[in-house]
Formats: structure tokens, sequence, C-alpha cells
């Protein structure tokens, strides 16, 4: 740990990681000060530019620290950090120091002050492109301007949040139905 | 097939099914016309009301039956759909009657006039809550009035798309960590 060598990885492409639907960690920084917090309600929105809607609940110690700074990464945990993501989701930037006391890794990103977690799989920087439905829903639309992705595995074997403390953990790939794809669908 | 007893499951618990991100089914009813579209883009909002976020692009037959009935039915399917699944997002329901193409059952819906798709794990039913991400995102938010769900099995083995014909198969289920949640995050 972290122990992954990362790419640089296309950002109109990030639905490969995000559109199965994992949960993700999202670090922010704002001010001097750093926290993560897990997300389970996120979704691809566009390809290009690469678009992520993001509910981030106005309740977490994190939220005030992504619309401040207009910044976050989108992190993605696998199942080796289960323990660590269900801690983070169960405690508060407010009482404690996340990256310390879960020991992970923060990393410089390079186009957000928002630190990289070096121990995820995967890190989407992102800038914040929509804040209008911030006071509504908490949504954050963020546009994913920089994508770092570990070289192997190729498929990070995910967790899934099914609500109740239960996770799916992802399972096989499949590419047999690929040829009934239309070319233009693929 | 169908096959599924389905039973009465409550609207503020749909994450249980939604947030681990399977590939959707959308099934849309206007002016006597009927249709089915795959779904990969949607997220969670809400718990009550019910809400989901639903990227629905306007170049699907899909968009305007949904767009003018305000309507859908947002219908789970299982790995052993995986083929009409695929068939599905690779046809057009300018072209084809998908129910009858492919085989699959219209059910009535109680509180909508969008049909349930008998074949499915889950039906949730849907009436459109907020339109003002239409034009601008191709997003629908559908409040979910009214959830149908098979008793058994009790985990669906769902499809995740990866892009680029790729899906992940639901794996496992896990609840180890459950005992690290704060009662109040349950």
């Amino acid at each position: 740990m972290p122990g992954y060598r990362k790419v640089d990885f296309p950002v109109h492409d990030v639905r490969r990681f995000l559109e199965p639907g994992p949960i993700v960690l999202v670090s922010s920084a704002h001010q001097g000060e750093t926290n993560i917090m897990t997300m389970g309600w996120h979704m691809v929105m566009e390809f290009t530019p690469s678009l992520v809607g993001c509910c981030i609940s106005s309740a977490n110690h994190s939220f005030e620290l992504v619309r401040r700074s207009r910044q976050c990464v989108i992190n993605l945990p696998t199942v080796d950090l289960a323990e660590k993501v269900v801690k983070i989701g169960n405690s508060s930037g407010r009482d404690i120091d996340k990256f310390a006391e879960l020991g992970l890794t923060a990393e410089p990103a390079t186009a957000v002050s928002a630190p990289l977690i070096g121990e995820c799989h995967a890190n989407f920087e992102c800038r914040l492109a929509d804040a209008s439905w911030v006071k509504k829903y908490n949504i954050f639309v963020f546009e994913v301007v920089k994508a770092h992705v570990a070289a192997h595995p190729k498929l990070p074997k995910t967790i899934h949040y099914r609500g109740d403390g239960a996770f799916m953990i992802s399972g096989e790939e499949t590419r047999r139905f690929r040829k009934l794809f239309r070319p233009e669908m693929l």
C-alpha cells in the first residue's frame, strides 16, 4: 500500500469505472483542511465534457469543503479497503483527520488542490461544473479534468452498497454479448 | 418466465436495488405506443420522496414517450436476460415493437400507464418529478410511486455495464462490515 502504479486515463472514458455503480471516496481540501467521505449516489452524465453528478448531503463535513473549493477527487476503492470505506462513512471530518486515522496516503493531484488517495485503484480529479442543483438536491455536477488509473489489475474488485450495511462485491466480467452491439454503440 | 411472484416493496428503500448501479430497463407508454430502453446512467437522489435521476438521451425513441407521458417504469433485469437487454439497447422502438420481438411480457402497472416488464426481478413505477434538467442534460428526475419486487431470490444477479460491450455480473454479498455502522447510518 499504496502500491498501485497509475497511468493517465482518458477522462471521456471514466464511465468504465463509475457506470457499474461502485462506492467511491470523495477527497476534498479547503484552506488547509482535507477530508474524505464515502459516496454511493452518483451517475455519469456525459462523455465530453466528462460529467459526473454527485449527491453530497449537506450534513457531511465534506459538503462545505467541496462547495467552497469547487473541487474534489473521486477515488475508487477496492474490496481490500472495505473496512476503511465503512469507517470513513461512519465518522466525521469534524472529529478526526481521516487520512491520518485510517492510514491513507494523500498524494498531490495535478489539476486540483484536493488530494488523491494513493491506496485507491483510480483517482478522478474534478472541478465543479454546475452548482445549480446544490441547494435543491445536494447535487454537484463535476467535470473530470484528469484521470489516473492503476495499470494492473485491469478489473478492480469494487464494492457496491445495498443499504443496511450490506455490500455487493463485483463479480466476473462478461464480453460474450459484445458481438450483439452495433459498432457505433461501443 | 415471467415466473416471479412479486410483492409490494417500500418505495423509500429502492436504493437497495438501484444504488449498486445495475443496468435497468425503462418501459414507457404514450398514446397507445409502448417502448423499452436500456439505461446505465441513473442515481438515487432521495429516500422520501423516493427520487431517482435518470439520463435518457434525446436520441432514444423512448425520450419523447417519457417526456410526453411524464411517466415510466424502471425495471431490474437479471443476468438471464442479458442478451435481451443488449438487443433492446441496440435496436430502436422506431423500427420494432420490443415487447413482441423480444418475447417480453407487458404487465399492467397500478399507478402509471407504462407497462411493467414481467420477466424483471423488480419494477418501479415512476412519475416525472422534475423536468428542469431535461433540456440541459437529458436528465429526468422521477419519483418512484410504487415498487414491486420478486419475493425470491432475495438477491438478484444483476448486470452492470462497463462500456465497450462488457458487463460486470454482480458477485457475492457481504454483511461483515455491518457492525461498524453507526445505528443511524443503517
